[in-house]
């Protein structure tokens, strides 16, 4: 655990909790500024959830000064000037148990949560940078990827798990819809929820957006919570999206869907629902 | 200029300068490893290019410990203790010149560029964090986007340059092409290619790919610089993606294409092809 992240099983006062539905949820939050939209969604968040009995961690990458970029530190026992194949050293690494000490902190929050949250800004129509390079680093060979993981796309490492993608974004919804100009936003989100979280067996969410959050007034912050709120009440009751596993019947070797299996009129990301 | 990047306006030894066709071309690299499949392709990129005539410089993230994550110290002139908003503060910044010298420096050297080129690998289906690092700061406020930038789309700062993005990733082929279960590869570059690079202006030429690059022998390495030999002989006359223009005929205020425009059957981020 990092000095600047917080756990935390207390519930909030005046809850009621239900052992019995009471579940883990962590939070992965990226923003520079505590004041901000994104923050404060974190802790809303957090307060709805504990509030209805379950326990919340929160991994809030910039007071944690996370390191973003992926390098031949994140392998200290690494024989020196080998070349750097971060693949396999980062698999090697998992397996020997010499994955640094954040990143496997992370991993266990991962396994510990059964849901996780990502909160963060549509930045260039994707993750910040630093959210990124959490990606890119706590998935891990072993843990992710590789010979000795879990197989992707349904059965992966943290299978049973739910995920759920909260993004606040400058535009308004026309340009980040269907025909918007940005491109639909569940297609810019599609490598982030059907690529990495449904990839390591995680039951994926429809996302759930804030729009035109550049400069949101008192009441477009009460109408955002109001629509969280209702989305946070069914983080595990919520049908996931219907993404197809990666199965032989569904798939060929190469990875590619069979002939005919698509649902009528679909192409690209939209192949890969059922 | 940073002293970790390389500038030179020399020509290969041997090589038939032609002062007519001579060009500026940036490429920016992002690899841990200067022995890596990356590392490799961007040199092989210089060296053509040169020998071509053109003058190159390369902008190498991890050798300049380029600094990926976006926060308050990237406006050192902003008044301490004020709630850090990103847009209004980075647009502040440009304006004022008092955006970091990094930052600074990149965004000069897209201006000095006639092409850039992206050199990179594909990590969970985009940019490394380090390069999204670049994304994020390099294209600030006043230079890419706000009141005093140029209209997006079509006409912005970085009008009259072509883009190419040149891409290594593990996946086969088929994983990535119309029916593969990670998603077609322009899809996945779609962000990136229009939402970033054509947003500010840029003609954006179909990407270059190297696929199973995470173990490619000397036979595929070959090939591979074969096909990127080829591409980068078009740098300057390949015919752009047909991206459509941010114009009144084309899209509605909201940035919604008008009914009917698009090509029979398209949809999504195909919409946006003329
Ligand atoms: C570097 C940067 C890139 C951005 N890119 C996008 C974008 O691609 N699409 C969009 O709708 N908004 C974009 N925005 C606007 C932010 O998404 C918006 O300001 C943010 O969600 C507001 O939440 P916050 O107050 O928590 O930052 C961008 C903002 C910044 C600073
Ligand atoms: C963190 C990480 C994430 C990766 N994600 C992908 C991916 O989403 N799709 C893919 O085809 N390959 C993926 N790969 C494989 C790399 O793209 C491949 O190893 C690389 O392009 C080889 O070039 P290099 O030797 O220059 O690293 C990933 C590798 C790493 C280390």
């Amino acid at each position: 655990m990092t000095e600047n992240s917080t756990t935390s099983g207390e519930r909030a006062p005046g809850s009621v909790p239900d052992p019995a539905g009471a579940r883990r949820v962590l939070i992965v939050s990226a923003h520079p500024d505590p004041r901000s939209l994104t923050a404060s969604l974190t802790g809303f968040a957090a307060d709805e959830l504990r509030r209805a009995g379950h326990e919340v961690r929160i991994s809030d990458l910039y007071a944690m000064k996370w390191k973003a970029v992926l390098d031949a530190d994140d392998f200290p026992s690494r024989p020196a000037g080998d070349r750097l194949d971060v693949m396999a050293a980062s698999e090697h690494a998992y397996a020997t148990g010499t994955l640094t000490a954040d990143v496997r902190a992370e991993q266990e929050r991962l396994r510990w949560a059964d849901a996780v949250i990502l909160q963060f800004p549509l930045w260039w129509g994707a993750v910040p940078a630093i959210l990124k390079g959490w990606l890119d680093r706590v998935l891990s060979g072993g843990f992710a990827y590789g010979e000795n993981a879990k197989p992707p796309y349904g059965e992966g490492e943290l299978a049973g798990r739910r995920a759920l993608v909260s993004v606040t974004h400058g535009a308004g919804s026309p340009s980040l819809a269907a025909r918007g100009i940005h491109g639909p936003l569940p297609e810019l989100l599609f490598p982030l929820q059907h690529g990495a979280l449904f990839f390591l067996g995680m039951s994926v969410l429809e996302p759930f957006a804030v729009p035109d959050a550049a400069d949101l007034d008192p009441a477009g912050y009460r109408a955002a919570t109001a629509g969280y709120r209702a989305r946070l009440a069914g983080l595990f009751t919520e049908q996931p999206l219907p993404y197809r596993r990666l199965t032989d019947e569904e798939y060929t070797r190469e990875l590619a869907l069979r002939p005919g299996r698509e649902r009528p009129g679909s192409t690209g990301f939209g192949l890969h629902l059922r």
